[in-house]
This record gives C-alpha cells, structure tokens and sequence, in this order.
C-alpha cells in the first residue's frame, strides 16, 4: 500500500483526502511485522497476560443473562450498564460524573474523530502539544485545521507557549494533551503546569482535550488529579479500556458537559449508528469483579515496568554519546532525540534490514519536525527482545555516526 | 434530549453540527420504547431466533483458538479472514471479488460515513433514491453535500429522472441507491432499471453507492444480480451482517476498486483505528458453517415473511380509503402513502398516545417532502402485536380522515 492505485475517481475525491497518505513508513511495517524483527514500533498492549478462561466465564455469563441485548443495536451513547460501571473506575481516580455525561465510542481514537468532527471547519486553529499522539494528528486531520504546536519538556506542555499564543490573540478551538505518560514523549505534566493549563484555558473559554490512555498504568510515584478532576465544566475527557483490558473490545468514552456530549452522540450515531452491545456488555461484566480486574492490572504494570527498565538500561548502554531520552513513570512509550544531524525517517529501512523497528519523531509533528527523534515503545516485546532490539539499534546509530564523522573532515 | 442544554461552546462548534438535530421525533421514540407500545418504527433485526448455544460455542472456539489475536489491535481493513469468508457468502450472490478489494467497517453505517468522508467537500452534490435511508442522509450529511432526489416507483429508482440530472449537466460525486427491498420505500430495483443505472452511470464515470442490507431476506421470488456484479469497477458496494446474523457485533463492509478502498482504510483508520477483532473472528467462525448459517437464515426468513403477511393484511383491513402502500418481496419495511393533507410528522404524537409508533416519511427526504408518508417495519414485534399496532393506527387515520371532513363543508 505504498502507493495508491491507479485511480478512476480521481477528480472525485473531497480535499481532506489528500492529507490521507499511504506512505513509504507503512510499507516498512508491513515487513516490520516479520517474526525476526524486533518491534518497539507498535503500542500493543501484552494482551496475553488476560487469563482466557476468565474472558470465556465473562462472555457467557453476558449471553446467559443478556444474551438478546447483546446481539441487538443499542442507542447510540452507549449502553448505560457500561457508562455507570467506567464511572466506577473513574471515581477511582477522583472523578465524579454523571452517567448522561458520557458517551461510548470505539476506543478513545473514534472520541478523537468525533471531537474533530464536531469542532473544526476547514482553516480552524487548533493547539496540540509537540510532539503528539499520530492518531490524534490523523484524526483532527481528516476535518483540516491548522495546528498551534505547543513543545513539551519534563514537566509536559510548556504552557507559557500557549498563554504568549493567546497573548498574540490566537484562538484555538480546543487545546489537546495527553498529560500522563504522553505518546509518544512518555512524559507526565506536572502539577503546577495543570494548574496554569487549567487557569488559562477556563479564563479563555477554550476547551482542553484531555486524552488518558495510560494513566492507570503508574510504574512508580503518586498520581496526579486528571485536568477533568481540576475542571469538570471545560474539560472534555477521553478515555479507554484498551490498555487496561483489551483494545480487540474496541470500548473507550468521552466525558464532558451535557451540550458537547449530545453532539458527540449525534456524531457517533452518524458515523456508525452504536458500539457493538456485545463488547460494551462484556467489558462492563469484566470491570464488575474489583478483584479481578486489579489483580490483572496490576499483573500488567509489573510487565510493563519490567519492560521499561530493560529499555532504559540497554538505551544507556548501547546508544551513542549525544542522545537524549525520557524516563517514563508510566505507560509505554521512551521517546529519543539523537544528534540533530540524523534522519529517522531515512534511517528506517536500515533498521528494519538490522531487523529492528521504530517510528520515526517527523509521525507526531503536525509540521513534520523531529526527524532527529524517535518514539520506542517497550509494552509488548519481552525483555530480552527489547535488549536485542536496542542493541541492534545502537549498532545503527554508531556505524551512523562514524559514517557521518568519516564524511566531515 | 429534545433540545440541547445550555451551551459554554456554543461558538466553537463546526458548521457541519448545525445539520446534527436532536429533534422532537427522537424524544417521542424514547416514550415509544415503553413495552405497552407497538413499535412498527425500528428496524430491528429479530435476533431472539439466533440459538445463543451455537455463539458461545463459537466464541469459545475464537477464545481457545486465536485468544491473543481476538483481544488485540488488528489492521485498518480487517480480518483477512474474515474477508476472505465474506467474499464466499458474496460469491454465492454471483459476487467475484479480492479480499484486498474489502474493508471492514462498523455496520455498514460506517461505510456510509466513510464513503461521504472520502467523497464530499461542503456543498458538492450528490445524488440519491427519494425516500432514502435515514441513516444514509445522516451520515452524508456531516460532510455538508447538496443533494439530487430521484424519485422511486415499483420498479426501485427512477433512472430517467438521473439521466435528465446528467443531461442538464448535473455532476453528482456519486449516485446513491438501496436496490433490493429497499430502506424506507421496500421497493425492489427492476432488472432493467439495473441495466440503465449501471450504463448510464458508466457512461459518466460517477460512481454507484450500493447499499445491501438485505439482499438475504428475499420471501419469494428471484434474485437480481447485485450491481456490483454488473460493473465491478463503477459501484461501491456496502453490505453488513446486521441482518443475517447480528448487529450486535457490528459488522459490514465496503467492497471496491483498490482505490478507493485504500483510501476508505485510512478514513478507517483515521476514524477508530481497527474494528473488534473480537467480533471479527467470531463472525467469521459463525459464517464458516455454512448449514448453521443457511438454516438460521432461512428461520429468519421464514419470520419475516409471516409478519410481512400479517402487516400487509392487517393494512388492507384497517387503513382507509385512499391509502396507498408498497408490497415487498423480503426486508424489513413497508411504505405507506395517505392522503396529501395528512401530516404523519404531526400526528406521530397521538399515535404513541394510542400506542403505536412509526417513523414519519419527511426523515426520508433531504428537502423534508412525504409529510403524508411514513414507514412501518415489520421484522421485529410479533403477528398478533403487529395487527394490533395497525388496528391502532388504522383507528387514528380513521378518527383524523372524519375530523378533516368535518372541518370541510
């Protein structure tokens, strides 16, 4: 799929399809996928530590007891069974809602095209932090804004940024982070930064987008409050069960005020009428067992970290003086800058011919900066694959190096 | 959820939101779903007559057999296995196609969505059958298009009306239709409408949206080939296994030149990633027996006949003089036309104050026309509530023709 086929409709097509690209990196992942290459490319979660059989007991207690409601259509915000037991889980972490105030969508990525469909018009400004989620970038892209780039450091977005930006009268529609264990930077926004986010967006009437994939997933540390704990009025909050369960259940949610939620729901019923009432009846059985879930979850995080401390340990043994990286307390992601003369992007495929995998930084910048920098997921391979993997990317980066030395007299 | 709430964002939202309505019929369905009231509104697919032993088996076989693969993510464009199984159901249709030719999306609902995502700028025109499904004028509708209405007749669209369209040098990104037992109208498209349809839009290189929920519900008679089948090249084609097996998983597709699927697998992609693999692989697995599936199938058809025959002479005793209504030859719907004066949008309020419910024919229609139609499903209550629903109705029609006559000298 490097290349579109030939094309009859091609003076068909609406505009927002040309930013839609089959590029040469989707090509490489395709052979990516080869078992003897060693993936830090993808973020799939280590489903296999889900036992088998609790999903089996889960599943047939769901069509033993609601077995005519889970092959139907459901309404299209999402069977309330589902959105009461998610806000369980959120009061968890010190969010209190309304079931009404939640709508089900096809993991977090459909709350991100939703949030985009129902808030850009063509030429709209709307800010991200840099570098960002690809899928985030991907899904705003399809309704073509224009990007406000926002840098982030430790602490996360570096807020000044966006109060000089309003300031200079920018008005974005919405402003979106992903403050804990952020993907790609694996870096959490701190405490004194929400504060000032939050203050600042309330004061503009600018609606934050807060997208919390990871943020059950704590390798160390204390929590901090979600921005929607901090401001349930202007936050709208994105949530999944997919790397806390499964992502193959395709259950994630948006919370916010009534007014943004009704739109959403609209949107998702025009998009796909309903989230499959199976799915959304399985998960919400599988979250009704405290025990259960905890235990499996925090089976995970001890993987996850396992995994994170083998990368960050090989990365400092094995790349090259001059490279910089993220120590995430979270999540999955170790996010690498190398020497400002190195071309991730072009590196790829000779990474992949060394039989290891990344994604090149230029994925999640809007501008298509960061082509010195690269995201390296360590969730799913084990750890001596992810040794192996870095090992090998290390090989790369010094023959890179003294490649590029021997040409600079 | 008759009006939106009182709104913080209300001059952040899109243009495209102003079309997404949360109108009164869709507070009055809410009271409709009360069980004291009979819902000839909902297209509800029947699935109490799925035998809930044989889908544990089958998701028990998925779980033993690609557990690790049904709970992850997979591709933007599906199971290859199920594609491939999807194409051997379609093959019985006369349907020869690729599995690279296929993407699978949420219902076939997300195909629409797709399909206007990849094809509509703001105020691009399109063409489509008048009355048209609902779901099919949402969908396309958040991409802000102009429309083309062609009428249908007892023959299914009429396509000299499309031919003056493109005489007049009208130039529609595609052409939209519901051949067989069509939503709302019930209507089958001729043989010979086929042929001009599939010549004539050759001819003008606009491509044809087939939409075929249910192609499989056909209670007498003989199939007509797919248009897919006539001009593989020239129509997009969208089915769904809503309606043969369940809803509840979610499951259509679009079947397309290579073109224009890749480009539906990054709007895919763009919109929620991936589908379920879960419900992926437990749709092919159920489908991979072919006498489970024929036989639920033809139970289902058997139903559906009978409730067709149960609502067609339950109509021709009940409603009065001057009523028009279509007969189908399978699906799920039966079209009624009343007298001119009559107002189905105004009197849907009394009717579920008499306990029936229908969808008013205006939902239908872009331009709001078939105020005096509306549209009665009959797949989902029983024969004895059905002839009781049209008594009601029949009742009502009758009360409102005697009122109007009284106010007439």
């Amino acid at each position: 799929m490097a290349e579109f086929s030939i094309d009859r409709f091609v003076d068909l097509y609406a505009a927002r399809t040309s930013g839609m690209s089959a590029s040469e990196v989707r090509a490489l992942f395709a052979v990516a996928s080869r078992p003897e290459v060693v993936s830090l490319a993808g973020g799939m979660p280590f489903v296999q530590a889900l036992p088998a059989d609790e999903l089996l007991q889960v599943v047939r207690e769901v069509l033993e007891e609601h077995g005519s409601m889970a092959l139907q259509y459901g309404g299209g915000q999402g069977a309330l069974s589902l959105r009461t037991r998610l806000l369980e889980l959120m009061a968890a972490e010190g969010v209190r809602a309304d079931p009404d105030d939640m709508v089900i969508t096809t993991g977090a990525q459909q709350a991100l095209d939703l949030v985009g469909k129902i808030f850009i018009d063509p030429g709209d400004l709307i800010a991200v932090e840099a570098p960002a989620y690809v899928g985030a970038l991907t899904a705003f892209g399809a309704y073509q804004p224009r990007y406000l780039q926002i840098d982030i450091d430790g602490d996360g977005m570096v807020v000044d940024q966006l109060e000089q930006a309003f300031i200079r009268g920018e008005r974005p529609k919405f402003v979106y982070t992903c403050p804990n264990f952020g993907n790609p930077s694996g870096v959490t926004l701190s405490y004194a930064r929400r504060q000032q986010l939050i203050a600042l967006c309330r004061e503009a009437s600018i609606p934050i987008v807060e997208d919390n994939p990871y943020g059950m997933l704590r390798f160390e540390g204390d929590s901090l409050p979600c921005l929607r704990t901090l401001d349930p009025e202007n936050v709208i909050y994105l949530g999944t069960v997919s790397k806390v369960f499964s992502p193959g259940v395709r259950v994630g949610w948006a919370l916010a005020v009534q007014s943004v939620i009704q739109r959403l729901t609209l949107a998702k019923e025009a998009a796909d009428l309903c989230g499959s009432s199976f799915m959304m009846l399985v998960t919400e059985r599988y979250f009704s067992d405290q025990e259960r879930w905890r235990t499996n979850l925090s089976t995970l995080v001890g993987v996850y970290r396992s995994r994170r401390d083998a990368m960050l340990d090989a990365v400092a043994e094995h790349f090259p003086e001059g490279t910089e990286w993220t120590t995430p307390a979270g999540g999955f992601y170790v996010w690498v800058t190398l020497p400002a003369w190195m071309d991730t992007r072009a590196m790829l495929a000779a990474a992949v011919e060394r039989r290891v995998a990344y994604v090149p930084g230029s994925a999640f910048y809007p501008d298509g900066r960061g082509r010195d920098q690269m995201r390296l997921a360590f969730c799913y391979p084990p750890e001596d694959r992810i040794r192996e993997g870095i090992q090998r990317l290390g090989a790369l980066l010094e023959d890179e190096t003294q490649l590029y030395r021997s040409l600079r007299p």
